[in-house]
């Protein structure tokens, strides 16, 4: 019997805790396994040998539940890089984790979690270390990982997104003079949350209007002129514009883009495009206008969370575990889509150096030729994901969430 | 049998058609009442003869729980203000009212609605119109209308609150860095929704740390010192801070205040309070920092409704045709809270030149002395407001809303 360790890292969703809650629920059941050890603020809790045994602190079905319902990273997060010249710090984690009895670490993540899982496993085996195994969990709100159809969190982030627009459709057709409601909505390079405001259609209401993804250049000329078509058919215009549009040079168009300070990973902070826009209709259009940023709601907003997305999350953290236990090394579990209708898919697992630093942004074919738009295969593709509703546990009139430290 | 027209004004709620719901559903009760005729977009929807019929419109049973649930006016707003001297006006919309045989006239708005109640009913009286009945029916998500408890429409913005600052508090603490989040809640000259963020807390989580309200000046250097004080204690220090914070000489904090682009009650349009302090936490204590604007998420989110605010909303609304058949003229239905456990409320009628330009601000006693935070009054005040949630239908994955026009 050997320990089990499991950590989450990069940006939080909704439903990372469910794939956390599969990995316990998996890894209870399995003699192989004795315990089950959760690195608080990722890896870094590794190496700071900080551990909650989640074996004792989550004992009963209803705190599994509440916890998968739960948003954000329970276990903390962090956004640490590991280089591919720092071979210490590798060791170091190796060591601490044989230290422990550690045969399985399962890393839940996205691009840059993956990155560390493919060098911890790489480390391995140039180190001939075969009795421990290292796997992946999948999980970003911007469903920009390859060889996974989609990815754990978008789903709820979407269904949040697609309500949010509904709602802000409602609210903004409520006067009869002309108003123009831009908003932002998260993705760097890849603008698959941005698409999925074009649910709020779903049910036959107007809005958005305009829909303006990262991955084709923006063009502010056209922005204007797109909208002034649309103000002469109707009083309100409702605008989706993922917050990492560029312009034809490949700038980021935000004007508070803040170059000196990055994060851990190099990324700079992008934010402020919706206000940024706001300003520039006001000028050249001079109607009413209002910038949106739908922020971090978008990636916490457990009260709403798509139930597609929490079992597929949670399924996908027992399949790690089950890999783990299988022998396999390096690998990240994902699924695949055999049908849409009825929506099934199957769960398999892939190499994680397949995974890391790759990118998949939307297929220009699911974007519209006037670039305001996608398409109807988009939405086919993202419809399935926001399907169905979960039980939130409320107390006092807000919901009950479970903390692990 | 007489007519009956009913109209929304003002800035949307998620409960404002619960009470048009109250409205309708009593209405189709009474013999007195022939046609139920909605206004579009308020007053306007009077002056230009644009009614919807809404006893046809709204048939089934099902329409009307769809539409109570429904966030934002339905019939359309306005933000039209009569002024004192606009006899003219006031003539023509009584002269429609007349030339459509209607009898009951009922107005679903705020401060500046119940003015314009006010002045019709105050002409009426002055021409002895005594056949024509017009009232009052509140809401505000600001929650600032006197003589009344609490207003209809504030509970559903509580709780979404409530439960955002619950799930970002959740967000911010999974990182191990120094952070603080800032987060600004609507309220122009009332800090009702900012002191609802402290139910966030109720269920035992931390956040907010520290809360600004728009009664209180606000200092610049006792903020700083009040977040450095907090970042000695924790990681994550979480704030909530009204829209309408002013210095000690009563200037608004807002960086982009829009001076020359006023409402039409001469209201100069507020925002980004957030973003202007997250720069100056940046510049002075240098972590990293975050500004978030809850924006109009937290007056349209229907999906996240109080169910006492949707029954009290709906009540009003039938209080209100009551008041009509019973031939009162110029009050605003209202509630007087009589228990708090278990909570009850009672319904009454106020005379509506009472409440016509008054405001109610937070009590200076409801504020912790040190000015950044909000005292156990307050929170059993607000506590039984956003109790209850609504069983929203949803269909493909987002709710289902009711239009009328």
């Amino acid at each position: 019997m050997k320990n089990l360790v499991v950590a989450q890292s990069g940006g939080p969703t909704s439903a990372i805790n469910a794939t956390l809650v599969g990995v316990v629920t998996y890894a209870k059941k399995r003699k192989e396994i004795d315990k089950i050890l959760g690195a608080k603020y990722g890896i870094e809790g590794v190496l700071e040998e900080q551990f909650v045994d989640l074996g004792e602190r989550v004992q009963e079905e209803a705190d599994l539940e509440r916890l998968s319902l739960t948003p954000s990273s329970a276990l903390g997060s962090c956004r640490r890089k590991i280089t591919i010249d720092d071979e210490h710090t590798i060791a170091c984690i190796i060591t601490i984790l044989r230290k422990y009895h550690v045969g399985y670490f399962i890393y839940i993540g996205g691009n840059d979690s993956m990155d560390t899982v493919n060098k911890l496993s790489a480390y391995c085996k140039k180190h001939k270390i075969e009795d421990l195994q290292i796997i992946g969990a999948p999980k970003t709100i911007d469903n920009d990982l390859v060889h996974i159809d989609h990815c754990p969190g978008f789903g709820s982030a979407a269904k949040y997104i697609a309500t949010t627009f509904l709602e802000l459709e409602r609210d903004c057709a409520v006067y009869k003079t002309k108003a123009v409601t831009i908003v932002e909505v998260m993705g760097r390079n890849a603008g698959w949350l941005t698409a999925s405001s074009a649910l709020a259609r779903i049910n036959g209401a107007n809005g958005p209007d305009l829909i303006y993804l990262c991955e084709n250049p923006f063009v502010l000329n056209r922005f204007i002129s797109d909208i002034k078509e649309k103000l002469k058919e109707k009083n309100s215009v409702l605008i989706a514009v993922s917050e990492g549009i560029q312009d034809e040079e490949g700038n980021y168009l935000s004007a508070q883009k803040q170059k000196h300070q990055v994060d851990g990973f190099g990324h700079s902070y992008l934010s402020g495009v919706a206000s940024m826009l706001a300003e520039e209709v006001k000028r050249q259009i001079g109607c009413k206008v209002r910038g949106i940023e739908l922020n971090i709601m978008q990636r916490c907003s457990g009260h709403l969370m798509s139930k597609t997305d929490l079992i597929e999350s949670k399924t996908l953290g027992e399949k790690a575990c089950e890999c783990a236990i299988q022998g396999k090394n390096g690998v990240m579990v994902s699924l695949i889509r055999r049908k849409n209708s009825p929506y099934h898919v199957d769960y398999l697992d892939v190499p994680v150096e397949q995974v890391a630093n790759y990118e998949k942004k939307v297929p220009k074919t699911w974007i519209t030729e006037n670039g305001n738009d996608v398409t109807e295969e988009m939405i086919e593709y993202l419809l399935p994901l926001i399907q169905g509703e979960c039980e939130v546990e409320y107390k006092n009139g807000i919901p009950i969430h479970m903390t692990l430290f």
